[in-house]
């Protein structure tokens, strides 16, 4: 199969194309949509887990939820998702599963094994699948749809250029609590800037609240500020390069949710789907949505 | 003026007694609704004051803005204050004045000489002294409601028995940045509790999402969790006393703005008017309304 360039494809050719498991890394498909993490648990959990984003919306900003617990097709507000064949299980190009806040598997092209189809009939087999079954997925931003407006200012980040994966950390600032999900911290991803070009990288990423918003801290006084052990070992993704006058400048990432899954662990009571990190759902929403997306989900119910 | 039951009034008659100063300290007036802190600055630093209040909802839940800059007497959504002759500038008991992050007067009764009506021709002096008085106001839930709550449930706060003002402190939480508003930390007020009863604790204020919610830390350890100097010594308000077993239970607090005001510091050009603490404006929103408020004010657009 030969894949178009990904910076023509809309959001529903690149969902098509990661359901055919065609593609991978989604970073640079169909720009100027928003692009979302995966997090899908047990609805039993929901209610906290719903609570924790409102709680914490720059680590994990809602861009929508699905509409009914274990139907993984339609996802609320309507314009977040707007083709009808739409599959939660199929959809991003690779899933994660969780067991306890373990992870027990990673890669996954997708979930229909893990995720059942309730069966139609009602029989006591049938309602005891379905609770096994009842499943709610919230869709988290992703810093993806800001990098494409950074690109745009000449300000691209560091790892398009070396084709490395962003370096992400853990910090000390904590997760505020939600039920059983306690005792988290943050992930921030970081991109080296001039200190001149600060500014700018703040004013081009400030309107993207849905999707991290400006950066939560810049400068080498920043590594110790947010408890970060070594700037040259990341937790996650590849090391980064500094250029002479260069600062770390580190925005909340999407990483967040699944720190929260970690921490909770044994409190969690049934199994949790998530992206596989780089591997994200592209979204219908565009930039033009940012504005209305920023005071919460509730002006499109 | 003999001044009846506080527990008797509605919030537009507390709001009246407010206006006439007749009454001070608003805690146990009109239990039911919700009570508001009050941050008002020039309308140039409304945006970067709105997305800090937006990325840092925890500590600062927006209840209502003001509808036009200038205009002190119209607040969205309007269930938010329902009367027509509301005005922020007499109907909090008590307020304070920042200028360039510092406060510069306290506990004056009413705003009327710091923030004059308009005149209403059309003069170039007028003209200018509009583009002086753009103010633009945010109301800010407050934890006055959860608290009648927690009375409600024999979990009354120890500072209500023993008439002291609620324990607060700065905290190492960073606040997380929103244009001139940077360096910020939270502030958390204190409430004793028995370790057996911090569920209950939890799960009576998790709900009020727009008054601070449920805790943000708790037990012995988070006091270094959260960069606590000295719990026998608050950085506003009265030290608590401890029983035997109890341990300290932090939630975020409404005087965390006024500490972004003065971490802002000269960045501010303006006066910036804030509520006297204690002393709050009492909105027409009821506890019935928590749940819709949850997911932001859009929804009541």
């Amino acid at each position: 199969m030969t894949i178009p360039d990904p910076s023509t494809l809309t959001s529903q050719q690149t969902r098509l194309l990661a359901r055919q498991n065609a593609i991978t890394n989604t970073a640079g498909y169909s720009p100027g949509t928003l692009q979302a993490n995966l997090l899908i648990l047990p609805q039993k959990h929901s209610q906290d887990f719903h609570n924790l984003c409102l709680r914490n919306p720059v680590s994990c900003p809602l861009l929508g939820i699905s509409t009914t617990p274990g139907n993984p097709t339609q996802i609320t507000p309507s314009p977040c998702i707007q083709t009808p064949d739409f599959d939660l299980r199929t959809d991003c190009p690779l899933y994660r599963v969780y067991k306890h806040g373990k992870c027990i598997a990673t890669k996954k092209p997708d979930l229909l094994d893990v995720w059942p189809s309730p069966s139609p009939n009602n029989t006591p087999e049938a309602q005891e699948q379905v609770e096994e079954t009842d499943y709610t997925a919230f869709l988290i931003g992703c810093s993806f749809s800001f990098e494409s407006a950074l690109c745009a200012a000449s300000l691209t980040p560091r790892h398009h250029t070396t084709a490395t994966i962003v370096a992400m950390y853990r910090t000390s600032i904590p997760l505020l609590p939600s039920g059983i999900f306690t005792g988290a911290h943050c992930i921030v991803s970081m991109r080296p800037y001039r200190e001149e070009d600060i500014d700018r990288v703040r004013e081009i990423t400030r309107p993207y609240l849905a999707t991290h918003g400006e950066p939560v801290d810049w400068g080498w006084d920043a590594v110790q500020r947010l408890g970060i052990r070594d700037i040259q070992d990341p937790d996650f993704g590849d090391v980064q390069r500094f250029e002479v006058g260069e600062v770390p400048v580190f925005w909340a990432c999407g990483v967040t949710p699944q720190m929260a899954i970690e921490a909770a662990g044994e409190k969690i009571d049934g199994l949790v789907f998530a992206h596989e990190p780089g591997h994200m759902l592209v979204t219908d929403w565009s930039v033009e949505d940012l504005e209305r997306l920023k005071g919460g989900l509730g002006v499109f119910d």
